[in-house]
């Protein structure tokens, strides 16, 4: 019988891509995207304010090629108050330009394959609680991808003790430290919510680091025998005030 | 030459998933918009009717993220009433402003892995007609997924001798039992049916069980070596009487 | 140097499923409607006639889940025909509300992996013509996957001998035969025809009993460790008379 | 190391599907279906020059089933021939009417697993030479489907020896020559092309001739152990005179 | 533990692959598909200052078959510049009439799998900048396709040594030398930006110099037993002056 691994988990996690339909966009009339555009700094106002009263956070940005045009990640506690973004999102006037491109639904979570430290449960500690509900940085890039743990013959992360797999995260997780200052990671679990096992977004002031990071990182045994990866998604901030800028046609 | 299992198949399933179409429902006049909510609260008046005279169940819940925004769940003692009720939903006024997403076709299913006690059928006992036959939990969150037992190599199931399935379930069914009261599943067979073997329906009130539980039940042998899975889809509960407000734009 | 078998090979097959545009149906006037139910009712008295006269045959099931609407059979002596029909379908006043959905092109197919007996050629026996051209059952309910034979590693069909494969294929034969009555099967092979090598198609008075036969027939070793299979299509008997009543909006 | 093997390559090759919008053909004027109807036509007899100059070759199928309407293929001495045809299809009145379903890209291949004959180099045979710029039979059906040698564990095409390889094709080209007069064989390679390595086109008189002769192919070695193969497209020949009767309405 | 190899890192890379709605495109005034033309005519002259500055490169080609009409390859220095050039296309005039069809987000690079010479970095020659910083050839064909290396059970190329690795790679150069001046190539990495690990993007002056090379290369084993191959794109040049004749309809 092989055992678990108990997690932490935080805020409630949606990903949310947009793909803008600029057709209809350039055939809308001024006075129609200019109602569109402020019904998205509208929205962005009053999430703003939710990030500021520490009750959730969320970063926008461009996509690069044609996944999609928008990436929004939204952190919040409870899954009801995502769903309602989702839909303020929908009935909003510029939801009206907006296509659905790709969506996922996870949940920030750090394990504990740790012991506890002189009988301290780590999830009690504050810079626990502040990974657990993070307020997610405002760099330049995002980079989102799923991935899951391999359960194939003699490759199943499920039937490795658990010894064995908080080594092999142990390993992981020097590798990721070098990147400190370069990349900043948040790991949201979706096993029973989403098609993937876990969701991985970083941040970078420089796209080549999520290449480099996530490169060297193929090495280490937990991914190269027993990582699955699949869509990656990275985009380019874009600050509220900008988008008038970026819509502008 | 490996001994099945006889199963107890209990009402047909069907989970029907809807996108709505915002920008047509934006376009609708408020008249058509009424009409269209009028509609879908009737349909829904008659299936609880149907749910009170123990003739059948559902529940509606609105999905979180992109795969679509409505999850029904159908029951019915019938595959010809669940065939109508899809095409009564088509046919409302509702149904004009509902794209196609997704569905599935099953029964629900309960295994005959144990013999019978002192020489009495289970399938005639009450509270197994009462869990073949189940009216469903208006609990505030569902989880969906459908699943294989994999058939490669040495790891197939269906070359497994009925004692090897029966110990592994059996020790499956203890995980579960240990979420007693957060987490209510409902287990449908989907063989011949649809494109997988089996159909997960979960229910909680809150969300983050479903991650436990499936997370838990990933190390269990019957899942770490003998489970394949599809796609996932969370929602939230949407109780007749918040539709208007949902769909209000 | 593997033998192949001999097939004896009948009626060619088109699996013709479509979804019905139920917005565009709506929209249309109850002339136009009326038109389109005429050219679909006089298209099945015409394939009725050809039915009668044995030189064909065809069943019409609605779809149960929205991967169709409605799954046509079509059975006939020459590719021709069937790709008439389908024109015909196409072009008819019906066909302006019928999306396509999926299809499947096969050929009725019996293996003759039992020597001839007494010197006869089990080709020309009655019995056999009459399963190589047959008339499909108008049972309540239908059945309709695709499957092939796998070939990886030591699971290749096709480097098993003869022998071993008819034996596997005549244990298999007795788990169909317990559903006499029950469940009638029609095999067609689709090798250079289609992506799969074969489909089954399964007639039933109860929907259940294609679960039962499934499930049974996936613990014989020729499914266990050689079957691999497709998507399910199920649908409920769309009797010619209750189109208009199906129809009616 | 082991050694590749020189191809001998001929035309470059189209295969070009298209559907068939019924919906806007019928709303269309019945002069403007006259004008599409005649943009075709023109376009086949500027293509036939072609063929009668022996400076390439084409033929037009109707594709059984939903997977298209209409399946072209398409030789010519270059790629950009190949390209401007495709253009002229899409501007032309008809392609108004034709909807993207598939394509495929390739070359007319024949490989050299055989040393030079009394060293005269095969490709310079006037039967080499017909063969790598072959006129496309006007058989009554077509069969396209493309394929690759596999490339796992023990099963690796490309790790064999030439000479292993030569073996093995030359055992499957002896099934092949069985069905002489019956099925007619084009194969194009597309390494570096397209998605698939090869390319197999069949022309047959009888549609069961493809069934035949691909089902007793699979238990060749090359194919049983080293074939994956792709989606089949089946069609009926469209000879030119009765284009306006296929797309009378 | 296995040591990653550094990578040396140019300009970011952005295929981007349109398909022409030609029917649209029809349906446009002359004036609107004249506004068209000159605003991509524009667009490229735009670019090609920044080619001739040394500051990016680019290059245009004609898809052959459906998979999409038109591919743009982009080299910028920043991941920002991508992003703008990608938006301004969307915006354009001519953006009306292109349909997303694909896209690939990399990285110019070179592996560092030889030891520097004479304590020289490589990265700091000039013939190294050249190389990751390339003026992408005009030449007549283009052919990309994306790739990953392997990581299953025994054939696994982030467990083998950095020894091997460089070692199959560079019998896999020598292969590749073998081409100079016919196949020009560009190797993009994007792991970490896009689906699969590698893109490669060749330029030849006959296409038939794509299938022989790859073809050839597929018999080294770092390809037989380590390569994993996407979707393949080939494209004939459209010369900036080549355009308006191009969309002449």
């Amino acid at each position: 019988m092989v055992e678990a691994v108990e997690t932490m988990d935080g805020w409630y996690s949606l990903h949310d891509l947009r793909t803008i339909d600029w057709t209809s966009w350039k055939l809308a009339s001024e006075a129609e995207r200019k109602e569109a555009i402020d019904s998205l700094d509208q929205l962005i106002a009053k999430w703003e304010e939710v990030e500021e009263a520490g009750n959730g956070s969320q970063v926008l940005h461009k996509v690069v090629g044609q996944k999609a045009d928008l990436i929004f990640m939204f952190l919040r506690p409870t899954m009801d108050e995502l769903s309602d973004m989702e839909t303020e999102l929908n009935k909003s006037k510029m939801g009206e330009f907006l296509l659905p491109a790709h969506s996922y639904v996870s949940v920030v979570e750090l394990s504990k394959y740790r012991p506890a430290k002189d009988g301290v449960d780590p999830e009690t500690l504050p810079e626990t609680q502040k990974r657990l509900k993070p307020i997610l940085p405002k760099w330049e890039h995002i980079c989102f991808y799923p991935m899951d743990r391999r359960r194939t013959g003699d490759e199943n992360w499920y039937t490795l003790e658990k010894d064995e797999r908080g080594k092999m995260l142990y390993e992981h997780s020097k590798t990721g430290r070098k990147y400190a200052g370069k990349v900043t990671q948040v790991i949201t679990g979706s096993i029973g919510l989403d098609d993937w096992e876990w969701g991985v977004t970083l941040f970078a002031h420089e796209p080549l680091q999520f290449k480099k990071i996530v490169y060297e990182m193929r090495f280490d045994e937990v991914s190269s025998r027993y990582g699955e990866f699949g869509e990656f998604f990275v985009g380019n901030l874009l600050p509220r005030e900008d988008i008038p800028n970026y819509l502008e046609v």
